[in-house]
């Protein structure tokens, strides 16, 4: 959709720099792969001499770079998110027809808005409520009495369990399952019966949850993932996590029932953390973090030994296993080598009897 | 469901604690959120100051802990299991129709029994087997000649693959894929070529499979997991695994082709092991560990480096790289130390001369 | 499919070594597992026990083996690449029938050659192009504008978003999303703006990925897995990533937005790989290796810390927290050993002054 900047630019938070500027873009790129009718953007200086030898017609940045730009320049104080309106301005999604597509199976007594819009062969259970503009995409199944947020966007193939709440403008990808019967277990000797789940999954507005991720419902009560919170893809959500607003959290990564984490947070890939901990608003885990107790002060935690050649790690590997014994070695050591010390002192000192009190000192 | 604590206690194992105290419960529920009507259950001491502010109708305890009850008492030696039953009780699962939903594809020659219920959208293909009582939730696919056993349950969406063999009331979550061909590649100069995977995967009696978790079928001959394992969400089992009896394994946890699991193991949150290991009964494993060999023997197994403020992270996990060398230090300093104490000890003896015998000694 | 050895051994590659040793196999099976029908192989030394107890009929080895078994050989250079095509021969797929099933959903605009076969409840949106023998299981969910290359093979319940590119040959696992619009966001304050994801996926010629594994689309531009790629089950591959040619990645890994992979590396399982990485041909990480930076040259990388009992673990945990102040400590006994070494050099000298030529020596 080919729009001029000057009128782009107030639409995405930016300022046309300089008058007589005004040109049509066409479509978003990447710095190194524009063209003229491309608009283009520049996070950080890190990428200075793409922007230097780029070919974009225009490009988004903040004024301290201008002056390095061979093209238009719109100017934003966060230009991440200026790029992210123009996109959407520029290449705007299609939206799905309004109205049930004749191959989903609907209930009666499922309440669709008229505005919504339920794809090819998607099965909306009894009860279920579906609010004005969400777009069901196809093969979703949404089960009994779950109500699906204003304008929410289930892509395709989503799985929505009994009685789950969806908030507005979520987003859900394709194999996500929201709602599933959690993992609760009571023990009758060697046999694991099932404690059924009887709670709930609440996903707030604006929420995301990736591909091939499980938020689990509530053993009893609610797993509430509040306002803005992204999830990326393979994730696990257990029964009762609290996750508060606007927390990130990186794909491939675990989080075990009953944790309640803040708001603010970012997890990075593949974190796994333990169940029932505290985690506390603004807190930061890096990739691969082993989170085994609470984490209640804002701050980054990190684990894991990143990858080294795999000769070298073999043997850091086997030191590992004796790193107790290493520290009880070097205590001995410590003692031995202040006897040492001290025996070495009172050597010039056996002259003049002065020994003890130079212990001491 | 309403019910009587007198006709309740019977049916989940527990005792009814004095007479008179017969009230009616129609709910479970949390010690904290619990009212007059409702049904709770403490499993620990740690409990001990909910349980004396709850508001619960009923609670149910180990004999010791009755006293601090402010409510009705249910006795049992083990309260979360007879808070299962109880739960299952109050809150009986819909059970879904019997028969076929007509908008399912389900093959001429598959064999369904009469009381099994196909839900909307399913595919059944020929050679099928379903026995009775079993339910297939909306939208799942069965692959050619798979059998599913009496009273199994799949949620909704899940996938079978070819020729598997699912016990008696498995239970199965959406996004579940049974009977993977597995990773299986012979090299043709640079090429991967694939083998093909003509086994299949055998699920015992009971087995549970979570949301997006997937398990292979054999290279040749069987995956197998034994009657009453437990698998949570998004756990990869590779081709020819065999998992014991009672097993239970967390999220996020991957098992690699041909390796065995005995019974009765625990197998926490994104445990990674390698392929063609033997795992002995009652071996359990910490979250994140990292399985590189063999565990026969029972006990409890770890590895992984809880998270910790990233600036000690980084601090520690530099002097890692050189362990190694720090232990080769360790050692000479051992040396230089036990030569200094040495070369110290002939000193008073300076006048005697028996340094050498000394040294030796 | 019952057939000659004499007549398999040209068709694989392999070698009937003697004469009148013309004998028919009906299967291929595990050594422990054949019968006389059946074809077995040994790739490595490790199974001489198993091949000399070989019930099979025949078996297929390297020559130097060929002494030790009990039954006919065949005799081929790389024995698990001719078991591969005696699978393939001995027990060939079913495919499935040309044309569409009635109960799919395909927009008029999809062009679908006629040799292709669209399984059961599968929608294809508009403007998806299907090319010759392409097969699309049962609950596939392909998105407009999407391409199917030449025999393809969806298994079931596959995902393919929109514009996603799909090469000849390729096997998607039930599960498998393709083509997700990825995990990109710009801060609006605390909250998240999600950047529409104008980019698409392409997978090249033979290319297979597993069971609930997810490949994201490029935000701008595009996702390229290249030819021969294997991906397991549950795997996670960013916007934007690179993967090259023949490489192969097992189950459970992550690999971060952009970061290119080279050709003919292996990544084991559970490999967590951070964004915007260089990872180089020929390289290999081992399982649950965390990739925190660029790894250019060929070699094998490791990282993680073995199982080991959860008492040891505990300890030596304990001290890694300390690893470097353990590391300081030991430079400072270093140091006051040293210097305790150079007063006790001096002790003999006493007598002869030449103490400080020696200190420097």
């Amino acid at each position: 959709m080919p729009m001029l900047v000057s009128e782009l630019a107030p639409r995405i938070g930016a300022e046309l720099l300089g008058h007589g500027a005004d040109i049509e873009v066409t479509e978003v790129c990447a710095l190194s792969e524009a063209d003229a009718a491309g608009l283009s953007f520049v996070s950080s200086k890190k990428h200075l001499s793409a922007l230097r030898a780029t070919r974009a017609g225009a490009v988004i940045l903040t004024p301290d770079l201008a002056a390095e730009a061979p093209c238009v320049c719109l100017l934003a104080v966060n230009p991440t998110l200026a790029f992210a309106r123009a996109v959407e301005l520029l290449h705007p999604r299609r939206r799905a027809p309004a109205g049930c597509h004749q191959s989903a199976v609907v209930a009666a007594s499922a309440a669709i808005h008229p505005s919504a819009s339920i794809g090819a062969l998607c099965v909306i259970e009894e009860g279920v409520v579906i609010e004005a503009g969400a777009e069901i995409g196809p093969g979703c199944v949404i089960q009994r009495d779950s109500q699906i947020g204003a304008d929410a966007r289930l892509v395709a193939a989503v799985t929505i369990c009994a009685r789950s709440i969806i908030g507005k403008r979520v987003l859900l990808h394709p194999g996500a399952v929201i709602g599933r019967e959690g993992f609760g277990f009571a023990r009758d000797g060697e046999r694991w019966v099932r404690i059924p789940q009887i709670g709930r999954v609440r996903l707030g507005d604006d929420v995301e949850v990736g591909s091939n991720s499980a938020v689990d419902r509530g053993a009893i009560g609610e797993t509430v993932i509040g306002n803005g919170v992204k999830i990326d893809n393979l994730i696990q959500i257990g029964h009762n996590v609290e996750v508060g607003e606007n927390t990130a959290m990186a794909a491939c990564s675990g989080i075990s029932g009953s944790t309640r984490i803040g708001k603010n947070c970012t997890i990075a890939g593949a974190v796994g953390m333990a169940g029932h901990l505290q985690i506390g608003d603004d807190v930061h885990f890096t990739g691969m973090a082993m989170v085994t107790r609470s984490f209640e002060r804002s701050g980054t935690y990190s684990s894991g030994i990143p990858a080294m050649p795999s000769a070298d790690w073999r043997r850091n590997v086997a030191r590992f296993r004796h790193l107790d014994e290493m520290a009880r070695r070097l205590l001995r050591l410590e003692q031995q080598v202040a006897e040492l010390q001290d025996a070495r002192r009172p050597v010039p000192d056996l002259s003049d009897g002065e020994k003890k009190s130079d212990k001491t000192a």
